[in-house]
């Protein structure tokens, strides 16, 4: 019997990007894959932010949940050395010190504010707990989170895949699958559920440089489970979207502003453009855990700059002259104006608008507030 | 003293991507770049259309000379063959054969076949003419157009540096260089006029997927002469267009339709639209003999696709899963309603059109009939 993230009956057949054992965190380094399916153990909130931070990790939702289970692993931490009879206050020194050091990983995907924020509002419900009441309360509470995400990722594979046309040609960029996600994932999720019902549809996927999420991980998921893709260089997107080719566009988003304005993987805010221009529809499917209402419109997100060294070399091949200048932001931001309809797990906005984006938000109980 | 492509005043401290000794064509291996210099030479027609069709020379005018110096060694050959009282007519045959080689091995740049028809057409001028007096003509012939490309790239130079605003930032995509002509280039021709008119400017490269011309070789051109460069993924551009970071586009142009429509590496047509987009100036570098006036519109223009190798692998490193479906359009179409001007030899035309093309063409004595 196997036994992670607080349930018994995964399939490991499944695409698990997160396992957590009850007292380590599994994370598969995306780093090498395809060619290497390898678990980093991660056994302190340290290793966890080091794997976020140097992408062993990535996608918003998933470094959201892997980031919970870091706040868990920093109680347990507490608890394991040798301070069983420590004060609550002490924990909640640590579970401080554990968010400030998650959160600052990577400053744009906001699952990653939510979910360590989440973790802390359960720990002040669990003000003056016994230690190992709190360490349990919050192992719960993030393995509640991994097995919310899954279920939500399904609402939303159900609600856009009634977007998706039989005989249909799907664009997506960088993976927003179940690699970046707890599992199933959000733009892939569509992909997934319309695939699931029969349709007949094709994936065109951007390698999506220069991390290549979409090469290595994307086109590897979908070929797992016989889902036709085929793979093109970032570019060539505009050419097959003006020779409608490509019938729609689905995405991820690492933060979405009050008013729709949306981050996501560099390369998005070109293809929302190249969209609108060949009147194709584009589509961002994401979980309210990724809007952030204290942030008015996308001006306010803050876009991660990364090292130069992703764009001059490929594993060890130099791929340019040394010393040269590089600008590699990790995102971009594309307006609500381009963006034909998010796909959330309360249902789809269409024409999306600060209003309408409430509206949902309230429908389908998610908090509003800022986190 | 150094004696190529019929001249003697020759400075080797320039890129050089096209050396004729009078014997042998030396092509300077691009596909190495920037981390070796080597020539491949080329000691007849075939040893040339296999370097064109591997991209050990690439770049619409480069390809054209190159072809040009093919025909010359495809005479060469015929008459090294103890054929010194051949005929005529065989030679012509010969010529024949090599123009038909050369022409199919790469489809979508023009200045391939106007290459090989100005040496058929010049040929067909000697008609009688004893073998050595065909091969020494047909040699400088192609030594002039090797020389009158020079000439050409630095007229659009002259021309474009005018468009060039002192202090702005320009983008260019794949590599319209000197490596991408005879020497100095078109789109970065009109770079190295603004920067040597003493323009503060900064260049931002795309590196342009799948061959990589960007982050190889307009890169490795720009630091030679001490032009600053940033270098960025493709997808990256739209970004900095919508900060407007970059003030103006310049690229250059594999085939030109009669009424304007644009075939360029994959990528053009999404940066033509993006600058759009953001209100900024989207400039095309290309001499008249990359015009094609027998095709009406971009529609007739056929896009090389080529083999999925390119995207799958990188060297040796494998990028992806096996046997994956690759799309690798190696070109796309940019409607003339997206281009700001043409920088031409004669002149910049400004709004482009049929009418305004063929005027500028009539203005410079330049030929508009068909190939």
């Amino acid at each position: 019997m196997i036994w992670v993230n607080g349930r018994t009956d995964v399939d490991m057949e499944e695409v698990r990007p997160i396992i957590w054992n009850g007292t380590t965190l599994y994370l598969l380094d995306q780093r090498l894959l395809p060619e290497e399916e390898v678990y980093i153990p991660c056994k302190n909130q340290k290793d966890v932010a080091e794997s976020i931070r140097n992408m062993v990790v990535r996608g918003a939702p998933a470094i959201g949940i892997a980031a919970a289970y870091g706040m868990v692993l920093a109680v347990r931490k507490a608890d394991d050395q040798g301070q069983r009879n420590v004060l609550t206050d002490s924990i909640a020194e640590k579970l401080q010190e554990a968010a400030l050091l998650l959160k600052e990983t990577r400053p744009t995907a906001v699952n990653l504010a939510w979910a360590v924020e989440r973790i802390l509002k359960k720990a002040g419900t669990l003000d003056g707990e016994k230690p190992e009441v709190m360490q349990r309360e919050l192992e719960a509470e993030a393995n509640k989170m991994f097995q919310e995400d899954i279920e939500v990722n399904k609402r939303i594979g159900t609600w856009g895949a009634e977007l998706i046309q039989d005989g249909s040609t799907v664009l997506t960029h960088c993976n927003a699958g179940a690699l970046a996600t707890a599992g199933y994932g959000t733009a892939l999720g569509v992909i997934r559920s319309a695939f699931a019902q029969g349709k007949d549809i094709r994936i065109f996927a951007d390698e999506t440089r220069p991390f290549l999420q979409g090469s290595r991980l994307t086109v590897w998921e979908l070929q797992k489970e016989g889902i036709p893709v085929t793979l093109i260089v970032d570019s060539a997107a505009g050419y097959y979207l003006n020779k409608k080719i490509i019938n729609c566009v689905v995405v991820g988003a690492d933060r979405v502003a009050a008013n729709g304005d949306t981050a996501n993987k560099i390369g998005t805010y070109s293809l929302a453009v190249l969209a609108r221009e060949n009147n194709i529809p584009f589509y961002v499917a994401v979980p309210f855990s990724t809007f952030d209402f204290t942030i008015e419109t996308g001006n306010d997100i803050i876009v991660e700059e990364r090292e130069s060294r992703e764009i001059t070399h490929l594993k060890d091949t130099t791929l340019t002259v040394p010393g040269i200048s590089v600008g590699n932001p990790a995102f971009d931001l594309t307006p609500v104006s381009l963006i034909s309809a998010f796909i959330t797990e309360h249902g789809v906005i269409h024409a999306p608008n600060r209003e309408k984006i409430r509206a949902m938000a309230h429908r389908g109980g998610s908090e509003v507030a800022g986190h």
